[in-house]
């Protein structure tokens, strides 16, 4: 296992120098990098013993049949394009994990087929909206979606065309009727796997998410001629609505809250702040305790606006449903982190991930992996070489159980 | 003193048109509408029997003469310039009511000649730097100052004689020995008299003033994926900061403590702030008390920083003294006001102003104007007509109690 795993993290930063920055990593939905993507990781999938090709949502693919012709298959695999100045691991750690699944079994088949998936686009860099390549799988690469333009007013359409492939055939990229389930090793981006020192976590759900914005509105005064008594300070109560979702958000470990943006205007050091803008972000695998947490913040800022003298309003800029994992596949994974000798730990992804898109259709699942420092976006990102073989090791375990359940050979696609 | 009232008001209205902007007040140091402002009024100070010049730094001065020919003079006045878009009364109206004092004596001389001063500068908009006109009264014009250059270039050296002056005479400018006593009418720009519902108040010092920046520095990560209690952000230190501020100047009702700008980066909704920027601007009559309660701020920025696993550091922008004016002429003024009928209100100004330049060298005093909203600097500024009757009728009450005063005829310049 620790060989496969050097060669995985050595075929990251290797996929990592395809870029379209001299320096750094960068590589968005069908940029020219993403070719030279495709080509490498199509080498291994098909010394593995899978044939491969590229749908027309940019997606790579790689299918492994199963012990017989007409096996179901199980889908597994993450994301192909990363942001600007990215890490070596976010996204194409899945898909190099889900190689070396394919390599591990060394031309074992197993009762279903494995179709590695690596997608075209999950960050929403390029386009300013983020799971191109997933949604192409659920049928929601829509017309609305292809007409989306980059900052070169190039359409997704026309992006996919300059690539060589035929938007028309976009539907023929909608998940098989067959595929049991979808499973996706991506890095946690945050620091509790590594607080509890566990190598391997488990997704429960992938958090809803609020996302609003709150105006104070006071009134701006001379600091020197304006008695406190007096005043109606935006930033004083904005500062105040800021502490009460620090400590909402404490009251529930699964709960996040963020004011992440706070701008004052007029912004003079001399000049009492008439108006303070901020952001609120909350997430929680709860949809109603979401909803009941941003309501009670909602109510608190008014108290608070109100008993100062000052008014606020606010605006809801996104509202995204939680979504659960799958009950089965979640207790599958845990069994097998366990064989590897890790304890295993549920936790919620406060990030979006393509298993989110997927779960509209099929089971998902999601296993994180340890990440140092809880660093991710970021050049500094990276992975301990023994977590990924514990990855590779839970991945192997994980397809033998599958391979001997008949309950989960039964599934077929929900939807 | 209806009749002079009306007149006042209506003098700093038609004064408010003399503008460098075609909308709108802006009259800046030697600007072109100062010459037309100068004449104006020396025309209302000649008829009341003051010879008027110029001095060197731009000053208006009008000297109406005491009984004797060697008496000794008591100084009246404020500024004539004004900041971009200004209202009509700010700095003028002391001005105007010195000029309506001079007329209300009739002709009478008293023991103490009376000079009229219309400083020529004291916002610091044209070069950043404020109290020019008085500055040159007590000496302090240096070399520093009038190399100093506006937006344009042009140093105040230049600006003085391009208005046709010269810069070689600034020395004649300076106090007489002679001097008695500064006087100044202003609007206090503050709610405290139209909250007291009183017209007049008197200034018992001008606060001295701290203005530093502190720099809350956390660690930027990601809002989704970071547990509450692994986070350390900046934000919510601040936040925490500006609320101890807040409370801490709600300790002491002379003291003012304000958080006026607040920065914080990366400053995205859904990433946690890993640095914040705030101003403190604390102002109080007593030094002492000033720096004991910024040291309590440092002390608590620095406690909440440690706390919450963050760095905070802090840089000293500003440090004011405070000015004390003169008690003989304060009680003399709480007098004054008491023959008007009105109740007398002693209060700190936490702006600066002329009188706190010129008690550098002779004693000072001020008298406020209530100011309705605590609105200035802004062409909603306004005084009620009333207010400006009981200004002019105390300013002459005053005379007359300084004329019949030995203490206050005993006095010369202090320095």
């Amino acid at each position: 296992m620790t060989i496969r795993s050097e060669e995985a993290v050595a075929r990251c930063r290797r996929l990592a120098s395809f870029s379209e920055d001299a320096q750094g990593t960068r590589r968005t939905f069908l940029s020219p990098p993403m070719r030279a993507c495709h080509a490498e990781i199509a080498t291994w999938l098909k010394a593995a013993g899978a044939e491969v090709n590229i749908d027309a949502a940019g997606n790579l693919r790689g299918f492994y049949g199963g012990a017989r012709p007409q096996a179901p298959r199980l889908l597994v695999g993450s994301h192909l394009d990363t942001v600007p100045n990215a890490g070596a691991y976010d996204g194409i750690l899945g898909v190099v994990l889900a190689a070396a699944l394919l390599e591990a079994l060394e031309g074992r088949r197993l009762p279903f087929g494995i179709e590695v998936i690596g997608f075209s686009e999950e960050e929403g860099v390029r386009f300013g909206t983020p799971f191109i390549g997933s949604r192409a799988l659920v049928g929601r690469l829509d017309e609305e979606l292809l007409n989306r333009r980059d900052a070169n007013g190039i359409s997704v359409r026309k992006a996919i065309e300059h690539f060589g492939l035929n938007p028309a055939e976009i539907p023929r990229a909608v998940l098989r009727d067959d595929t049991l389930a979808y499973l996706e090793f991506h890095i946690e981006q945050g620091p509790v796997l590594e607080a509890l020192g566990r190598p391997l976590g488990v997704v429960e759900a992938i958090a809803g998410q609020s996302r609003m914005e709150f105006v104070f509105q006071g009134r701006a005064n001379h600091a020197g001629t304006t008695p406190m008594h007096l005043r109606r300070d935006a930033i004083a109560a904005a500062a105040e609505w800021i502490l009460a979702v620090e400590h909402a958000a404490q009251s529930d470990p699964d709960l996040l809250a963020t004011v992440g943006r706070v701008e004052a205007q007029p912004g003079a050091a001399n000049v009492i702040a008439g108006e303070a803008r901020v952001t609120l972000d909350v997430r929680h695998k709860s949809d109603d305790k979401r909803a009941r947490v941003t309501d009670g913040l909602v109510r608190q800022a008014e108290e608070i606006a109100g008993r100062r003298g000052l008014s606020v309003r606010h605006s809801l800029l996104m509202n995204q449903k939680a979504t659960a994992m799958d009950p089965f596949l979640l207790a599958q994974i845990e069994d097998a982190i366990r064989k590897t000798g890790c304890q295993p730990h549920r936790l919620v992804s406060g990030a979006g991930h393509d298993a989110m898109i997927l779960a509209e259709r099929v089971p998902a699942a999601m296993i994180f992996l340890r990440t140092p420092g809880g660093i991710s976006h970021d050049p500094a990102e990276s992975v301990e070489i023994e977590d990924v073989a514990k990855a590779i090791e839970c991945g192997l375990a994980l397809l033998d159980q599958l391979a001997n359940s008949s309950e989960f050979q039964k599934r077929t696609r929900r939807a």
